[in-house]
């Protein structure tokens, strides 16, 4: 089943957490990625006068780093004009403009430093970066009507399809990190123009049957790049996490577009194996260093996760596709999972600093005593503790920037009879012919009313997978409701308003016990938040602590979020192996996982034992 | 203070538990030693005409291999004459004979292939084979009187002092794997000759000076071989865990032989480094195959443990020569840990296949799945499943034949006035002016009766960590003794006969919180044995298995031991993350863990989720 394509643009976030964020993006995030990028030379390396002996050589990648940059000013002027902004943005598409050649070629470091050489080396973003600009072109030009970065960026795409699939005469026929495919279907969007969806599939066509083996690098053969099979049989996640969904996104994107059976049938088996097995609770994946990558099924150590905050952001566009396909509600829990939880955590609650890796634990004795070791520990990697404002490798940023600036576009879809309502944030939507007004607290409350008007609509609301018991008011009567595929279904006509009321209590959630690292262990959840200990407020390590089953829900008004509070002790034997325990009463404190890291370098838990 | 040393030819095992593993050994393993090591073209090699082309070209390490046999055969026959293991013993001795040169060398290797890079290759073991030729020659004369091993080592072992000690010719100063020094340092007790105690003191004192840094072989540096620092300054347990432990062993002979503090210092020190932090509840040691090392401290994974049958036997030689510096029940509780669980691991109920790593859990789904991955997990490295005869590397067999032949060295130590009981063994002993018979069937029941005549003594009898509740009678009536170091202390004259009663009971035990791969876990424990589940008695796969707090002691005929049912269920989610837990009774069986490994290929686990 297709499903209308519903952008950002049709969603107004009215209020609440989700309006909270936006605006710390708008008020603070935005000039604070856009100061630490001119710091470093990210801005004025598009004026291409960079010289050797001067300070912040271009790297290969900073193209991408600005694209979503500008792509977040696009979608925030969209919304309220931001003339400061748009005029940085205007400066980026004029410096764009004078050093794109002839035939339409733009990228900083290729230009800069190595011309002949363009097109030639897959594992160097070359690619990335067109698709990163692609997509923000389009989004300035849908913002602002401005169309000048968009004609430039289609005169490069077109040097693209000419070079790569016209003549075929690149070094290589896919790119080493995928990202421009579903930029590219995000342009036949746009302009309607076939060209674009064709060199899309060209580019996941070729995938995998290695034709054109990339000489010298090693890194971008094989699984790493998900360049060990064709997708169509590609049927689990493997290697760098970010380029995977980015590449799973893309073949969604054309399994709905195209009605491609081999390439939903991959996606299915694909979405399934990451979230039965190589997800962490907080919707994090990617759980080793090691090529940023996928590991084995159930092998999910919290200790060393490494969880980037781009591929959980990827993880729900790539869910986000996946329920346009098909409306069952383990797509839009998906995309709940990774929001409130592994993608949020990569911003700091005052909008300044980021994570890259998304620590699942810190245990700080433990760091300590495998730094201070004698005994070489080579394969040990800690994700740092502290988020921090800019990065050498600066993609997560301005990914979480464009993300939430744009995250209504993940409340719904529809089809001409049915509305689903994926997700519940406080907003006004206008959804072909009806309008539908969401008054929510959520995800504080568990209450969500929504109005509709100009039409009679079937609505399917989520019932989210955490939710046991959830009541659904029609017009002030309970009535009861149908679920299909995780969605409560209701007739709503003109007028008509709908309140759904799901029960938020605290809950111990186990993990499949294949997953070594949680076995006996259990994790607290409150709604979609997964809740974790700080050692700030439980006492420093977090190591001995054990919990009760006796649970009860506050709030942090410090944080601004609800906290749960769970008798608890520490628990320690008197020698290495021992049936001697002595036992210290406390009352732990638990807070949303994602607010995590805001109060000084301190131990964090997830998972606990519970006595 | 130190104690008398008491060798293991002043005790005989008559009964139990350790006179059937060494009926074993007499019948069965030293006959499958020997001939899976003639297969292997081990004995051959002695006669030393391998010629380039013949099959089993001789290895660096086999002198030892074969010593250890030799060794083992000593020991049995010094109990019950077995002519038919002394003749091939003369046979290889006559071998040695004709192959040591003019000035005492012998070393089948270097012989063979490179005579003239004699003392320059640190890594190659040329003086632990030393060393263990020494320690055969020994027990051979002390068993046979047949002098004439003993003297081709004398002359052997004042070559490698002229060369090491006198003239510092040698390209190194300290061997790149330890052992000849704890055999100088039999030698000396037994030949009472200074000089061979000198050299001991000679090669640990040039340890970690760096004087003579070998060249190319960077295993030979640093940690892997304890060369990192003087010994003296070296207070953790780091590295090959058996080199480690072989040259503790020497540390602490010496120290207590030349009432060296700063040697007893660093043993006190490294010893509970091992036993707090860096042991599994199985006394196995040696957590990593990578260089068969110590790895950190509390980094003790479960499935990929490495705990090598030698590490833990040396091990239990180590703490028995520091329960001769100071008689603290923890070096004996240590002994008692690994010898029925990590070291007995090693052979078979059927006396005729050996471990080399000992598995401390089998998870075979988990080793499936790495297996298929299409990541590649480098570093995961299972140890295999089930034993085999022998190994291409086979230290073990022939370790665990000589120590089980001499176990009963184990039993005491004595000073002027005191005789300390460190372990529960059948078995009677000659300890200066008395006798002792000690009548049990520990470790199957914790009743032990000692019977004195010949003297007054004041017995310490050890009462283990493991025992909570446990009684003393003397002559029928019950006594209260004074508990000092672990050792109930309790007049004995002439005539006299003790019994202790330790009460043993099934127990939960649990790690200390810092050994992350058994948080929320817990282990049964029955005595000093560890129990663990099998599939093969349980039903398979034993991930999702959970056990209840209800636990009840059987006997299993068909292994001969004890074992454990505890209430049980196996327990699984509905998906990755859940609430919902789907749960099946059933009662769970649980054998002594050395059992393990003796039904097929099967899980094992040791360390339970526990609800």
């Amino acid at each position: 089943m297709s499903t209308e394509i519903l952008t950002y643009d049709k969603v107004n976030i009215t209020g609440g957490f989700w309006r909270e964020k936006q605006e710390l993006i708008r008020k603070t995030t935005i000039w604070n990625v856009y100061r630490r990028f001119s710091d470093t030379g990210r801005f004025s390396a598009f004026k291409m006068d960079w010289k050797e002996g001067m300070p912040n050589k271009p790297h290969y990648f900073w193209d991408s780093d600005v694209a979503k940059w500008l792509e977040s000013v696009a979608y925030l002027t969209k919304k309220q004009r931001e003339p400061e902004l748009e005029a940085i943005v205007d400066e980026v598409v004029d410096d764009i403009e004078r050093a794109q050649t002839e035939d339409g070629y733009f990228n900083i470091f290729f230009q800069l430093f190595m011309p002949e050489k363009r097109f030639t080396i897959r594992g160097w973003h070359e690619l990335y970066c067109a698709g990163h600009l692609i997509e923000a072109a389009i989004a300035y030009d849908e913002a602002t009507g401005k169309r000048k970065f968009l004609d430039l960026m289609l005169k490069y795409a077109a040097l693209i399809k000419r070079i790569f699939m016209d003549e075929q005469s690149a070094a290589f026929d896919s790119p080493g990190h995928e990202e421009i495919e579903l930029a590219l279907v995000k342009l036949y969007d746009y302009t309607k123009d076939r060209q674009w969806l064709d060199l899309a599939l060209f580019f996941i066509n070729k995938r995998g049957l290695k034709e054109k083996l990339p000489e010298g690098d090693d890194y971008t053969r094989g699984t790493n790049v998900q360049d060990h099979l064709p997708v169509r049989e590609q049927f689990t996640a493997e290697g760098h996490a970010v380029r995977a969904c980015y590449l799973y996104c893309a073949m969604a994107d054309l399994a709905l577009r195209e009605n491609d059976e081999g390439l939903r049938n991959a996606c299915e088996k694909i979405f399934s194996d990451i979230v039965n097995s190589k997800m962490y609770i907080t919707g994090a994946v990617g759980s080793t260093h090691v090529a940023e990558a996928f590991e084995d099924a159930y092998r999910l150590p919290n200790d060393t996760a490494y969880g980037e905050t781009c591929a959980a952001l990827s993880l729900a566009l790539f869910a986000r596709r996946m329920e346009r396909i098909e409306p069952d509600s383990r797509y839009a829990d998906t995309v709940e999972r990774v929001i409130y939880n592994g993608f949020l955590a990569g911003l700091s609650l005052d909008g300044k600093s980021f994570f890259y890796e998304n620590a699942q634990e810190i245990d700080l004795e433990n760091r300590a005593i495998v730094r201070s070791s004698l005994h070489n520990n080579k394969n040990m990697h800690f994700p740092i503790t502290q988020r921090i404002e800019v990065f050498g490798c600066s993609c997560c940023p301005p990914n979480v920037t464009r993300f939430i600036s744009s995250i209504g576009d993940f409340i719904y879809n529809y089809t001409d009879d049915t509305i689903y309502v994926n997700q519940y944030m406080e907003s006004e939507a206008a959804l072909g012919d009806v309008k539908l007004v969401q008054t929510t607290n959520y995800p504080f409350d568990g209450k969500v009313s929504l109005k509709l008007s100009g039409g009679a609509k079937k609505l399917a609301l989520r019932v989210p997978g955490w939710c046991r018991v959830w009541t659904l008011v029609k017009n002030g009567a309970p009535v009861a409701a149908e679920v299909v595929k995780g969605y409560a279904l209701i007739d709503a006509a003109d007028g008509d308003e709908i309140v759904l009321d799901m029960r938020i209590a605290p809950r111990f959630v186990r993990a499949d016990s294949r997953v070594r690292a949680d076995r006996g262990l259990e994790a607290i959840c409150l709604g979609p938040f997964v809740m974790c200990l700080e050692g700030v407020d439980n006492g420093g390590s977090l190591a001995s602590v054990v919990l009760r089953r006796n649970l009860t829900v506050g709030f942090d008004d410090s944080l601004g979020l609800p906290c749960v509070y769970a008798d608890a002790a520490r628990e320690t034997t008197d020698s290495l192996y021992s049936d001697t325990v002595v036992s210290t009463p406390f009352t732990a404190k638990l807070i949303p996982y994602f607010a995590f890291a805001n109060r000084g370098e301190t131990d964090m838990k997830i998972w606990n034992v519970v006595r």
